[in-house]
């Protein structure tokens, strides 16, 4: 029996703590860089743009010549040539001229403005200022995109396209990345059977069997995390014998372990039992968290093993809110939450000391988002999760949230 | 020249119309579905649960007989036995009967309610009720999760973890999804050069040369798409002919191709006259929006060829802004966008007719999230995409939002 539940925040502290996990670095080419987790500060080894160049198709000017311009006052220019990539840097311009260019090209010698096309009207060798330009008009300037030394991506900083954009942009091809952090998970349970099309599912299930499916919801959810690499070592059934044998084989071929299943407060609470047989530490034991609260977790070799419910909305929530939360923060990883702000149309309340986990339903009400918070029983109804498309957190300094109130809604 | 521009609306819409796509179906199994596009509604073939079932460890009573029970007045009741998976099924309770039950175990016949632990006291084979229970107390009903022919997912759905999770709850171990959209990336310009660790990028930069970024941005964000497979063909010089020629051969092998630089309004605009070349008509010629108003698409043998930008912030915003809704308008596939209303810190304006795309930065201003717009010139400016997280969409019909105002940004 669980007699004391850990807070939240303290149990992600104390995990992240006792984690001690070295992740090798790995150097992989950009199109493999995207959702991987940068090893390195990399900076940009050279000014972006590299030179002063034109935004658009004009004229290469001093400012200064265009000065007082405007229609009633058409001010001339002497066109001494075309700048395109392979011979702006031959020009040199200088009072009273002008160089046609064009977007992207550097700017010549001596110019310091550039004037669009439609700003002029051009005669033979001549062209006719409408509009006077101020100095570095339509000019982008040399380093104003990312000078040398730019940070371009920190250590611990998921890649985005953008990184990745920005690596190429300054003519890098690769990065360092660490290397994923191999996850296994184990299913417990003597009642879970593996779903394949060979079977016939009423069958099965009039039998008191049931198909393992919390397994794929954690598996997926992992995928989608660049830093993981999960797998699904198999299911075992409810002896602690088995169990254990099991997890310390995982333990030497992954960093982390999950299980799922056993962990209920009666005669199942199996996997707690074989933890302790394979000599690992037990060092958080219940969580006050809804749903959840069996969550636990065991330290082997400084490697965590969760151990969470075999329900799928606990589980998942676990995994989000624990799991993630712990591993991030021991490996200094930087992880973004997608929030938005919503009213809620009901209210919520929370128990003293407890974090809970509301699923809602986000909706648009009027030119408002609206969230409808479904019932925060039922962590074995898979399609509570179908239905929803956020997550209200209750701290556990909170009492509740009224009707009406704007809460934060982390989306799924 | 462009001289008309179509309205971001319209073009989509006409786009979306003229393309002719047919995707094949394939089987995946459930761990390559999370991403793809559910082909086929999917359907629950069973009940879930498939029988009453317990959800906490206790006993397994008749509610009538619990009805008065309180700790002054505790009802005794027979414990006639131990129902688990095995054995549940063979029992049947009669009037002062209980039966021990474990979470998730089926409900002995006669029984219609579940009683806690902790709210019997238990004495050899009698328990002491102490609280009284209504029917179907602590039970899951039959089909309560997902009853037979629940619609678990729907035809034109990206299939998300928990899909996959209910799709595994009812026994299925594949599910039909759509073939990738292939999707063939042509990058043009005389100036770009792959980048390249063997290259010195500050020697490459004097040159006048620029390193292929954009087509890196785009293929990232495509990879993020699990209905899209995007291929990099390469970098083609600005001769008309041979972009038709990459043109030609990659409407072959591709369902769509979107070509990168060559749209200037100056003589740099050689892909439309390339597209042409090739015999496909051109169906949208200039876009009202800002960044990315030189985009174009042209359609052959029903498959766009849309031509962007060159520069990144231009062509990742006409990219997911237009080009992929246009995609899956055309096949019908549920796109999810996230948002978060925040407060502008700074006014913006748009002008007449068109829909403008400014780059934010949300961050918490109190109890709120506010967003700052970053500059909306700049797209050539890479560094922009890293500092934002947002974008604020102004369409068409508004002239502009004032500072403090509540707009919807969608996530970067």
């Amino acid at each position: 029996m669980i007699t004391e539940f850990c807070r939240l925040n303290d149990a992600i502290e104390r995990v992240s703590k006792v984690i001690n996990i070295q992740l090798n670095i790995e150097r992989v080419s950009l199109l493999n860089a995207i959702g991987r987790v940068a090893a390195k500060d990399v900076t940009s080894p050279c000014d972006i743009p590299p030179y002063d160049r034109s935004v658009v198709d004009g004229y290469a000017v001093r400012a200064e010549d265009t000065y007082g311009a405007s229609p009633s006052n058409p001010l001339p220019l002497r066109i001494v040539g075309e700048a395109n990539f392979d011979t702006a840097f031959r020009y040199s311009i200088g009072p009273g001229e002008a160089v046609r260019i064009h977007t992207g090209v550097p700017l010549p010698k001596g110019a310091n403005a550039v004037i669009m096309l439609e700003d002029v009207v051009e005669d033979k060798s001549t062209i006719y200022v409408m509009k006077s330009v101020g100095v570095y008009a339509n000019v982008s300037r040399r380093g104003e995109d990312m000078p040398k030394g730019f940070t371009i991506l920190k250590r611990g900083q998921t890649i985005e396209p953008w990184h990745v954009a920005a690596l190429a942009a300054v003519g890098l091809d690769e990065v360092e990345v660490f290397e994923r952090l191999r996850l296994c998970l184990l299913t417990v349970g003597d009642e879970i059977v593996e779903p394949s099309k060979n079977l016939d599912p009423v069958e099965v299930l009039s039998k008191g069997k049931v198909f393992s499916s919390t397994h794929y919801l954690l598996l997926c959810e992992a995928k989608r995390l660049g830093f993981l690499e999960p797998v699904h070592i198999g299911i075992v059934g409810d002896s602690p014998h088995q169990i254990s044998n099991h997890i310390r084989q995982a333990i030497e071929e992954c960093h982390s372990v999950i299980t799922t299943g056993g962990t209920g407060p009666g005669q199942r609470d199996v996997v707690v039992k074989a933890v302790k047989e394979v000599g690992s530490e037990v060092v958080v034991r219940g969580i006050a968290m809804r749903p959840g609260r069996t969550t636990s977790v065991a330290v082997l070799k400084g490697k965590p093993i969760f151990m969470l419910s075999g329900f799928p909305v606990a589980a998942y929530i676990a995994f989000r809110f624990f799991v993630i939360p712990s591993l991030t923060k021991a490996l200094g990883i930087t992880e973004s939450r997608n929030y938005v702000y919503a009213k809620l149309t009901r209210r919520v309340v929370n128990r003293a000391g407890y974090t809970t986990f509301v699923r809602v339903k986000l909706f648009n009400c009027g030119t408002e988002v609206c969230a409808e918070p479904l019932a925060s029983t039922g962590s074995g109804l898979i399609s509570t999760l179908l239905e929803s498309n956020g997550i209200l957190k209750l701290p556990d300094d909170i009492e509740g949230y009224e009707a009406g109130e704007l809460v934060p809604i982390e989306l799924l």
